[in-house]
């Protein structure tokens, strides 16, 4: 497969086999109270207990996987410096394959620990005065490294799909779904999966309030840049969606919601209080979206994903308390 | 059955076939962090995903299951301020069952709130004036009503068991169990599934340091009573076994080990940042051990029950960042 080509779910579907005994099968949860509030049966995808702690694990592990023998020897290169960095450096530890993280030099200490932790080499830039992206170019053809974008790439798309191809073949097939979204990689390869496993389900993007470029690109038919966006949801802070990831998310997508960092903080406290588990900010924009559409959703037969756990401890502690 | 009989893993086999389709079948989950600490392969037993937070719903369903038309009709009371109250009030109310809970005047209100948003009716006593199982005895007396207790009960201990069931019918046979110990409903059960299905299982019960009656009762053969410890595993700070639990232990476990609270401290840490969780103090008892006894557990397949997870968020809290 090119990987600029479209993926479709023949690609998803290769990158379950590939994933199979290295990325985790992650529970499908349900709630009592989280049904009994909304009125209708909700199963929560929990890609918070990935490795790593985040669905992000999936897209790495498929897209190095992928690689041939020159690729493994000359090692992996991207840019991020939150959970696609550390999915690149331990899906590239497992497999043996040298991984070089691009991250500016503000990046949070814990994040560039957790990196290093898995094995990543960092590379690091000035954000005021360079441009990662002629960075990673540049290091990946002085190397002959092979980059791996954090979303706009087939594989990538096709190996976040294989966590909602796993929750519908637990479930059956779902009314409703609800993912995240950021760049859109897991809201395009969620789509690709339920297209094909539950063609007549509605899916919906949910992403910040504060950073709507998805909202806008959906709506007005053409990709929309923005500002780095004010949000706790900071695995969401994209500025603008990928060429793959918005024709698949036009093509597929029902519609792309919001919640406030207000809803998400509300989320946090109801996942940790009630379901006993940790959720990162970004992790509960699915779930936040559907508290607000109770009425639509009667009687439904919804999924939720729960795209990941990465928060500080310190965050998590001020959030539980506010 | 008689309560009073001494049960088998035919009991709780029976038990597993009650609890179907009520009870959750909990995730076993795994931390290539933890088996790399450890040197040993960790399976956990998720019971802080149980229903209302705790293995405790284990017991209460399967002995309010087996309630006769006329038990069922006169409704069931206990005396608990922790999670047992909390588990009869939604087994009683998931069964149609009146409920009735006898709990201190001072309980915290939190657990107050939840046993009756759970639909259980409370009665208050004054500890300090007040014997709640001679209140329990008169109010069961008067009303026809069942008494459930806690732990020391044929079917409660049946019920507890079906977790290490569930457990070791997922992992095969494990070489050590590390189970959490109060009063001994869920060790006592743990043992019974163990001894069966995985003979040869090392069996440790884990009480906190501050209260170690079961450490000094297994060890000097009869049961020993001590003043209420302090310590912050509040699921665990009973008095002394009971007699049909202690007789469970002393024949099929294999020895009693203790936990600090600072130690409790580091695996709640553990579990929220590493594997997303929220563990109750008393629910890191088991890995508190664990982690105690690396040498002897390398390269050993062990089980870790999780009992709970209910603690107060601004408890959460405060342990976190402590």
């Amino acid at each position: 497969m090119d990987h600029l080509a479209l993926p479709t779910y023949a690609d998803v579907a290769a990158a379950a086999e590939r994933l199979h005994g290295h990325a985790h099968k992650t529970p499908v949860r349900t709630s009592r109270t989280a049904n009994e509030e909304l009125g209708a049966e909700l199963f929560f995808k929990c890609e918070n207990f990935q490795r790593m702690g985040a669905f992000k694990f999936r897209g790495a592990m498929n897209a190095l996987q992928k690689f041939d023998a020159r690729q493994r020897a000359a090692g992996v290169i991207t840019f991020s410096s939150g959970n696609h960095a550390q999915a690149i450096a331990l899906a590239a530890r497992m497999l043996g394959i040298p991984a070089t993280i691009v991250m500016p030099l503000d990046a949070p200490a814990a994040k560039a620990a957790a990196t290093k932790g898995y094995g990543g080499n960092i590379v690091t830039y000035d954000r005021y005065t360079e441009d990662r992206e002629q960075i990673c170019t540049a290091l990946a053809e002085k190397h002959g490294m092979t980059l791996i974008p954090p979303y706009d790439h087939a594989d990538v798309i096709a190996g976040q799909g294989t966590a909602v191809k796993e929750l519908l073949e637990e479930t059956g097939p779902l009314d409703v779904l609800f993912a995240p979204l950021g760049g859109g990689g897991l809201l395009s390869g969620s789509a690709l999966a339920a297209r094909q496993l539950a063609p007549d389900c509605t899916i919906y993007g949910v992403e910040p309030e504060a950073g709507n470029d998805g909202q806008q690109s959906f709506r007005s038919g053409s990709i929309v840049h923005i500002g780095t966006p004010q949000t706790i949801a900071d695995g969401a802070q994209t500025q603008h969606l990928g060429g793959l990831t918005f024709q698949v998310i036009k093509r597929d997508v029902n519609d792309i919601l919001t919640a406030s960092d207000e809803q998400l903080v509300q989320c946090m406290r109801f996942f940790a209080e009630r379901m006993k588990m940790v959720v990162e900010p970004t992790g509960c924009l699915a779930y936040a979206a559907a508290r607000q559409m109770k009425e639509q959703l009667k009687g439904k037969r919804v999924g939720i994903v729960i795209s990941g756990g990465n928060v500080d401890m310190a965050r998590l502690a001020g959030f539980l308390v506010g």
